[in-house]
């Protein structure tokens, strides 16, 4: 085993990436391609078999608990976010320097990308079968709903939006109370666990209208490659050009969703603990002034 | 990120608020308000798609896991009860001053509110399609019943008051052990995810007669919301007034709870540790005694 | 709230006991009427909705997740076996004396007695309603499965005796595992969650034959119960008396469930703790001798 | 109990297996039984009973949690593997030596015989009623595919071969990620729950071709035992010869697994620890430079 040691030390001096903005990009973007290869997967698994093999619940865990994997991957180093949104949230509030933003969300889109082409290629023999030698976007048959969303018939834009809207506000409150330094409710290393479990109630009570994208990177990456794989360029033009409502709604949804959690409880356990850390100080001034007229 | 952390900073001291009893009731708003929007919205979800994006099973998920987070947003400032009921048996036990119990009820309460106002707008054009422009208390196309309960064609007004006492016990001798100071039974910080459990399991074996509220707050804020949004009073005078039933069966559970928790185990952990420290406290003076002979 | 104190503190004194045995003997009641209150309550929410409310998984899900609770409410107290198959496996390690055997069984039966008397009362209506004035034990419209269990048509009794062996072995072998003090895979406190997840999965894949009792005291009880309730004498005899297989193959399949785990597994854990102890031993007696030579 | 304690501490002596590997290959054994027996026990459900008393998704939990199950049961002997593709991914790694590799793919594929042969025996009369009388390989009333897998009509060789290549991978990244010493991204004990979850994820989103196997040796035993238990060897020639997909994809899956998160995650959790080493090392060679000066 000496030859194999050297040899696996040297590979990994090779491929080691010095920068660390990279490094964190590089995870983000496998994160997100597990979030989505696990995703849309199972969504595939359940139009392709015609309910067979899944029900929406099937997608809805593996939505969760795919999110809860790919933040295990690269969580460590990038701190799991495989979404825009997420990272949006972040840099309102200052725990990330704005400039990761654009970097995120670029290779956040491209792991999104890269998960659906393998999703594409696994089920490549199925998706011909079902679309009997057709991509279809809308109607019977259609499998780019695979990838990415598309609303409902009964669905207004205007309800759309707010919809992508309060899903994401939803989606930051639950995230920010989990990973709140001044609110720490859960055991160290399950914030996955716990992330995953709020996007599954996302998915289960939020997944009528639209499906539940709340995330530019997931619904953007695959509809970009939908469109260069064969479905063309409907999926952007259809249902009224719906594909910016999951790109632009979220964000604004999350700086709600920073303002509801700040306000309603955020600025009051960093106000608890403030005040402790300034009563404490006192005490000790206080101490410290009797100490000096005991002398 | 200078400036942007000053502004922060400001806004920080600006909206936090001093009194405690309101920090906390503010966070058992917000709390409830994540409990009924997804709860709610999981059983919007359902009866809207007709079966193709939920089923029972999701309901149970959906009110168990947003309990889980419903308990992590402010568990850490309010205790995470959610419930009027779990604030009585706490308040009974001592464990909490009476004084809460009205203020959060109310808070609880206005959650809940909130809270199935954020689904009604979210599923505003699902609601409409689906009641065919009419918004009806009982029977086809009914729409109430998303977001307060009503009992089922069988149940007797007796047995549901039965059913939702039970219910709430259940739910406290659960809850009473997972809290217990002397029965500690799970690791801290995991006390939300087994009490999402506990409301997971009395969905999945309580739920048939009248979709276990166990909550007076769940059910009253959302028949309140479904009142003034334009289903009307009949809200109130469905079912020969049930309305009651999931407010006052649930208290009258929660003493049941309490004491048969207390009987079987709670004061036997508590006599236990009672027990051990005060031989620990003989055998000090004892040893203090013989120590003082020996001088 | 000083007067609440000093009542609540009297109650918790007079209502003590002071008798161990007793002590755990309640404790395993009150752990086995959850068990049984959850479980059976999901068949019956099953059953008499005609599947709307339920399905086979949701049963699985109660029966593991209603473990898990019963575990967590008794478990500091009893050890939380909630069966006798599992006291029984326990007493052949002498990891408890044999004298609590008898006893956990009675009071385990009479928990599980308890709690599905619970859900005759809760769903007194339901029941009614669906036999159409009649408690049937086989055939078109029975009840009794909710309770006891039946086993399918084409089962043999041969067949049904070696499943319930298997089934109880199945469980014993992963009970053992988990709480085995030499071989400690998780975290303390998670115990109660493992063996949940235990019982779900052999609810997923051993549940076919006859409804995967594996305890005598969940069948055993909720028979007796049945047999006193109006089902009559014939809860007994159905079946060519199906309802002595899980009394007695589960004290088996038990008895198997330690052989197995011992000899592919315990023993050497237990070994090579033996082993590392030993050479600590050796070593301490070596250096032993050298500081007295050194002398 | 004195006597007791004696005999089963002689036991423990004689049955005490003192050759590592073999202890280590026996754990192997009995864990990989556990995953098939509740595993492949799912699909005998979901098939034998028509579908009354399982679907898709309680096969992906019951082969998720018994994956958790298997791991817990052998996990602190052999690291609980379970699959030979995870034994050549930690010896490519250098992780473990290579001549495991063989033993271990020979013992798991032993335990998966006789789980599959547990399953056999548990459903004996169900398969002979479900087969009237036949037990066949495929086509109407098929059994072989509760044991070991087959394609769907879909798929072709090319295309199935790809999808356990990357089903495997995705395994192995995910492995990787709670197993890398360098990337700790959950609490100790806690492992087994996630690759459950990773196992209940591919089947959630990668079942639909051919069920995931995912495992040479979870499918080479069950089909061995097939062959042998009467349904001949056609279970070797179906299929245009599938069976040797299942054991040859994954074994790629697992090296290409190896590669992406090395690359992408791997080598630069490892390198930022190095890092950090290499500069304390520095710092403490100043320091001790500054001291020596000082002197």
């Amino acid at each position: 085993m000496g030859k194999q040691k050297i040899i696996l030390d040297k590979l990994a001096r090779i491929f080691y990436i010095r920068n660390l903005l990279l490094r964190q990009a590089l995870a983000e973007c496998l994160g997100t391609l597990i979030l989505v290869m696990f995703g849309c997967g199972a969504v595939a698994q359940l139009v392709l078999s015609g309910g067979s093999h899944g029900m929406f619940l099937t997608v809805n865990f593996a939505f969760g608990f795919a999110a809860t994997l790919g933040i295990l991957v690269c969580g460590q180093v990038s701190g799991g976010h495989l979404n825009p949104a997420v990272t949006f949230a972040l840099c309102i509030l200052g725990r990330d320097p704005w400039r990761k933003f654009p970097v995120f969300f670029f290779f956040q889109t491209l792991g999104a990308f890269l998960g659906s082409g393998i999703i594409f290629g696994m089920y490549f023999d199925a998706l011909w079968d079902f679309g009997q030698g057709k991509l279809i976007v809308v109607g019977q048959n259609a499998t780019a709903g695979i990838f990415a969303t598309y609303p409902s018939k009964h669905l207004t834009l205007v309800n759309g939006f707010f919809d992508q809207m309060i899903g994401t506000a939803a989606l930051i409150v639950c995230i920010l109370a989990i990973v709140d330094p001044y609110n720490n409710p859960i055991p160290r290393g399950l914030e996955a666990f716990t992330v995953g479990f709020v996007v599954l109630v996302i998915g289960l009570s939020m997944g009528f209208n639209s499906g539940y994208a709340v995330n530019p990177a997931r619904d953007l990456g695959p509809r970009l490659f939908t469109a260069l794989a064969g479905w063309g360029t409907e999926v952007f033009t259809a249902k009224s050009c719906w594909f910016y409502v999951p790109v632009i709604a979220p964000l604004l949804g999350a700086f709600i969703g920073v303002l509801v959690y700040q306000l309603m409880v955020g600025y009051h356990v960093e106000g608890e603990v403030r005040d402790k850390a300034e009563l404490e100080e006192e005490s000790v001034k206080l101490s410290d002034v009797s100490t000096k007229e005991a002398d």
